[in-house]
């Protein structure tokens, strides 16, 4: 059968990884703190439906919401962007610069069509998010780690790799980071942009998560510290609005705006129009400052009673994060325990049936990092299942540590 | 600044050709013949509405419409295809074998990921669509173009250029080409099919127009005739739905799927779930046999307003396509008018102010060929204003061939 291109092979390692995360979604039986999906509870549902009705009507919205639409997309939407989500938090921009993508993850893949020729490199977080690996490993980009703590990526190790391997990319996930929950501290976000400017390299700013925020106070994003143009910042809607929706943006200069025009115009066109008219409705007539109180106690909720169970219930010498927000926290298992083994058990176990996602698959580095961590999501599961799936899985590790004194006392 | 991947130098030519066909749409004091957006009249906008009413409820289907959704799409758009769409055209498929894309174009682009390493040979019909070129250059293919007739391609061409540059794909528009509005003959269908499995050559099929027939009858698709698992079906809902909904669809062989799904979650994921709901329900509901017969009525009052006044007022020696469907037909203009200058006149003159494609563009060769030519979109166009616009294009027409003997009395 005719050949696939080379791109088909170098994804295939990543991608292998991604169908294997689906493979235990959807089952009603499992508790599973595996998927990063929002909670089904902050869909706003009832409002986008009114909404609908009010602008799906030939005298209003109708035509535009049905018809071919501008590659940039929505011009309401794109000044939504600007007005409401972006000045807010102290970046100023133009609404000319913004692009509406299909969800966040496209402006990885069109940021990927802009730079990256076979064998670039991109420098990630060590551990960082497996699809956007995905995507740039399909453009046969090669992705080297860069260490972090608890401050996030570390800028001497990151200047160091630059130096070592001229990049033309450095992805970074600043704020409450897929897989860790950790946060990119104010000082370090100056840092990186600064050193996007001095090297001539490309920062890719992937902030989904900057406005779920439970606790702490916002910091200003990397984009705000630079005055060259280097970083483009990619942000969705998917947890403030709706993920199925498939709506993200890109903020980037007049030069790289006008080249995502022509590979958007060459990827699908544009985004699809009904959900950026639904969407640019819902802000204009002011329907989010509730609902994101909404969703935010939601999650804070969650993330509280997550946090108090993995500390109640897992053995001692645990580790894991405190997120200020988002949807997940990153635990270090104590004991040699090797956690994609472990998941397997835990899911054929009747007693347990709780799903995680194990760490390894975030390293690139492949060489067994990460086999004892884990990625636990709160975001989709109520605190009452919550407290049942730690528990469950807390017993589940006790019972493979060592002597298992260690453990909480039932 | 940071250099941009080879790939944004090679769509380039392309991309130029695009950005221009832009410049003229949206100018409300000319006469439209250029784009090939569906007439709003087609848009099923108090339908939609009414299904979106029903289903944007968290008893209904609202959470699936907003929630993240599955890589290939939703089930049961992926079920009209096959039921509604294929099966009454003579292809029998599995719905596992579709996958739900952003858009027609979308499909395009995903093949280009799994098929085309920079230099790879694509084989184009000439004149062929352009923004189909544009995804293909971006993908640093060669095109290269086969000679048509008034049956669409001709095989015999095709063959020897199989031969001569071992293409990676064959790309085609069987039904109502764009732009020449022509049809592939049946049996030059099954020859194509044939050629794809002897040659070991992909066969994009891309059949968008394919079920707006307003006159002859259907004949079954390349697909239809492939054993091999070479030929790839691609179309979309734009021009029998909504185009702004961006979706189309693709439908292939098992291998083939299993690396679309792959190249699918590295693009964006999946498609946007709301318009996919709301496309199932307007077909699973039956709404689609009527508005099916409302527009070919609507559009091919269109089209034999077009055809008699391009007769009654273009000058003699004009050569027309007679499209038995789709959007467009083309006309071939006599004594040596350029037509790319002719549109220049033609926006700037307040006495005409008459937009068409100009022919030059859709041809990759690039030489000048099809610069006496003309797409003529007449779709999105109302009769009455279809007379006025073909009499001016006319008038202005025959004002520039020499003598003005040819033309028809005023």
């Amino acid at each position: 059968m005719t050949q696939f291109a080379q791109r088909m092979k170098t994804m295939e390692k990543s991608a292998s990884v991604i169908r294997g995360l689906f493979g235990t979604m959807g089952d009603p039986d499992i508790i599973s703190f595996g998927g990063g999906a929002p909670a089904k509870e902050a869909l706003p549902i009832e409002t986008i439906r009114e909404i609908a009705q009010d602008v799906l009507r030939r005298e209003t919205r109708g035509v535009e919401a049905l018809q071919y639409g501008s590659v940039l997309g929505l011009p309401d939407l794109r000044e939504v962007v600007v007005t409401q989500l972006l000045a807010p938090k102290g970046v100023q921009a133009h609404m000319d610069n913004i692009l509406i993508t299909n969800g966040g993850l496209e402006g990885m893949n069109l940021l990927c069509q802009l730079f990256i020729d076979p064998g670039d490199v991109i420098l990630v977080e060590s551990p960082t998010f497996v699809q956007a690996v995905e995507v740039f490993e399909m453009f046969q980009a090669k992705c080297v780690g860069v260490a972090m703590d608890d401050n996030g990526m570390i800028p001497e190790d990151l200047e160091e790799k630059i130096k070592k391997y001229s990049p033309k990319m450095v992805y970074v996930i600043p704020t409450f980071q897929n897989p860790t929950g950790r946060t990119l501290s104010l000082e370090r976000r100056k840092k990186v942009a600064e050193l996007g400017s001095w090297y001539d390299v490309i920062i890719l700013e992937d902030d989904p998560y900057r406005d779920i925020r439970y606790s702490g106070s916002d910091l200003l994003p990397i984009k705000a510290f630079d005055t060259t143009g280097h970083t483009i910042l990619a942000n969705s809607f998917s947890k403030i609005f709706s993920p199925g929706s498939r709506l993200g943006y890109v903020l980037a200069s007049d030069e790289i705006t006008a080249k995502l025009f022509d590979a958007k115009t060459a990827t699908n066109s544009h985004t699809s129009m009904l959900p950026q008219v639904l969407c640019a409705e819902f802000f204009k007539r002011g329907y989010y400052p509730a609902h994101h109180k909404m969703i935010c106690d939601l999650y804070r909720e969650r993330r509280d009673t997550m946090i108090s169970c993995i500390d109640a219930f897992f053995p001692e010498g645990t580790k894991r994060t405190y997120p200020d927000g988002g949807l997940f926290t990153w635990a270090q298992i104590p004991g040699g325990i090797n956690t994609t083994e472990l998941l397997a058990e835990s899911l054929a176990n009747p007693d347990v049936r709780v799903a995680y996602v194990a760490g390894e698959g975030f390293f690139i580095e492949g060489n067994g990092m990460g086999n004892n961590c884990m990625r636990i999501s709160f975001g989709g599961v109520p605190p009452e299942k919550i407290r049942i799936g730690a528990e469950r899985l807390g017993r589940l590790i006790c019972s493979k540590v060592e002597g298992g004194l260690s453990c909480p006392a039932e």
